[in-house]
């Protein structure tokens, strides 16, 4: 009997428990052995709730209980979580986890904490929910030297972007939809000016190197200028905006940043709407890879925990093995990264702008105002000195 | 030191030389000792070649050298893949393979046989070439309840099928194009008659049930019966033309076949051109995930086996848990399955073909002799049966 407990009995943590009764059959299978949640942690008390009888308001009690033997924090955060998850590990249970906060800022810690006490940290879902994404990096991409990684890594955002899209909606009616709906918090700033995804990307960026990438150091654009003007000009060009992750190695150094991209209709990212995610990978030899699906929303996310824990349950005892350790990495100047951008500024400035930017096309969306045009492809320093020369610039987008 | 031995030094073969030596690094570092390839079993010598010192003409050298760890199985092909598979595993070699041909006919006695001696059968390689789809099923989507799988999994029928679409080339002529490419193979046959996705799509259905799913038993069509005037309706009715292999369990009966379906522009399998693959999987938790790729080439195809390669070198001893057993699963009907169907016939049936069928939507792409149209969702007795009373049919394609 593999006995769970669950720490934090929220949407994810509720998930987890549902996940688990619901296919507990298949999972049993998997397992090779039966399994049950002995304990959810929580403050409250949830009369007439299924499970009101696991709950425990003293992690002393579970974390000293010897029949616990994977622990699952769906708290968030970074207290009281990383303190349950040391406590946790250096008794020798093993933690899976959604927090990325946690993961991106002490992963490599919590990994060599539970490598040292024989047992897992594991945390498939703190990156795009419910798609498999670290496994496949930790085990099934190990013949590639991976030097290319674009995603769109943040539900919320995705959704604003693609009612924008789809209504013609304003970013602030699309986010106010969002929040309604339970897409967006209260406080949406971690999402919409890109701090989930950018300690998203670090992590990722992390186990390809297998060294540490801060999410601090990532250069990070949100959303929160994008206008439904925007949005007609990337329709006029068969085009969607999209906040995309970038890591990019070349010639042995790295680049990582987020930002508002406009995608191509042929790109497979193109396509990723509403709360879905994908992150889209390349190797050396083995060319172009992507991996979509939900990358959000409570059973989705709960199922990569709970596949998680059935991978701790299949290795009790054991060490699965995640390349990462606290090795700093310094990341080159994202600002040396080199993309095509769309630029918009007053009809007025024309001249100005023409000679300032290499133009490689000009585009019409319908406003008899602006002048618009696709640059050739530069880098954001040199976009920046010729936004300078051609004085003032309404908007200005990457292309990809 | 980790000594691996190829066998066939032929595309995928001398792939898994490439990747090993080009990211030998890499690899060495995910598998924490050296690597080196200690033999290629070929019938051929390769003079000149930087490995033709490693080429030996007697399997007994390789499985009687008790150096050697495991063994890349990349002839394909039954004999004599099987015979040396057995006997490498019988010996606690374990053994990596690209070869689905083998896997779909004796998958579980060779996973058994490989447990029983404490070393690994692994077959990535076998379905959806470069992308993992294999190591996700069996370690990542383990707390789910699969009940659909959709997948484009054969890269010379996509490509045919895009230039089709692209070019408004004639089935023909795509075919030949894909020949001179080496996208085909000079008989074509296993391909473009569906037999070797329904092979791929066994495999898969194999591991979601945990049992046997004799690809003989799949319901399959090839896309030899598609024109250029198929391809002309899909592009009026904003579709493209894909062969999909589909598995659905509805109410605990298994459904498998393989067809081509006319694809939405707003599925993600829409955008999957050319040898790309994807492989589309629903769970009851999970929702929709996808996993696109190259779905052929000799880089990407090693580089899975070579993934393998990296997992048996982790796992000296071990057993990686694959839960794949030899009760035969009975397919129910195909013919059962749902589904809606456009359907072609000659402008003077069109009062029968009226009377015949249910007509959801009747559909123009400038033939004044035809009339075309979209059935409501019936299923292929239902539909053979509205067809017989309609008289002459010019071709149907199912929709999704």
């Amino acid at each position: 009997m593999i006995n769970v407990a669950v720490l934090g009995y929220g949407t994810v943590g509720s998930g987890v428990v549902e996940v688990i009764e619901t296919n507990k059959k298949d999972i049993e299978r998997k397992i090779g052995a039966s399994i049950q949640v002995k304990y959810i942690l929580d403050l409250r008390d949830f009369p007439g709730d299924p499970y009101e009888d696991k709950v425990v308001h003293d992690y002393e009690e579970i974390v000293n209980d010897p029949e616990v033997s994977i622990i699952c924090e769906t708290m968030g955060g970074m207290e009281p979580a990383y303190a349950f998850t040391k406590k946790a590990l250096s008794k020798g249970i093993s933690v899976c986890t959604s927090n990325k906060e946690l993961v991106a800022a002490h992963g490599p810690e919590l990994i060599h904490l539970a490598q040292s006490n024989k047992c897992n940290y594991m945390f498939e879902a703190s990156v795009g929910g419910g798609i498999p994404i670290i496994r496949p990096m930790n085990s099934a991409l190990t013949a590639e030297h991976i030097d290319f990684m674009m995603g769109i890594l943040n539900g919320t955002t995705n959704y604003i972007l693609t009612r924008m899209d789809e209504d013609g909606a304003d970013f602030r009616d699309a986010l106010k939809e969002a929040q309604e709906l339970g897409y967006a918090e209260k406080d949406p700033t971690a999402d919409i000016e890109g701090y989930d995804i950018s300690r998203k990307i670090a992590i990722l960026s992390s186990l390809v190197c297998g060294h540490y990438v801060n999410y601090e150091d990532v250069y990070t654009e949100g959303i929160t200028k994008i206008t439904a003007d925007d949005i007609k000009y990337a329709k006029a060009m068969n085009r969607v905006i999209k906040l995309l992750a970038v890591s990019r190695e070349i010639k042995g150094k790295l680049f990582v940043m987020v930002a508002p991209f406009m995608v191509s209709r042929d790109h497979p990212l193109y396509m990723v709407k509403d709360s879905f995610n994908a992150i889209f990978i390349h190797g050396n030899t083995l060319d172009d890879t992507m991996y979509y699906g939900r990358g959000a929303g409570k059973l989705p996310t709960a199922s990569a925990v709970v596949a998680d824990v059935v991978d701790c349950a299949r290795h009790i005892g054991k060490c699965i093995t995640i390349l990462w350790d606290d090795e700093k990495v310094e990341l080159t100047d994202a600002n040396k990264l080199r993309s095509q951008y769309l630029v918009r500024v007053p009809a007025s400035e024309k001249a100005a702008a023409e000679s300032a930017f290499k133009i490689s096309e000009v585009v019409d969306a319908g406003f008899a105002n602006e002048f618009a045009f696709v640059t050739e492809e530069i880098d954001h320093d040199e976009y920046e000195e010729a936004a300078r020369k051609a004085g003032s610039v309404i908007s200005r987008i990457r292309l990809v």
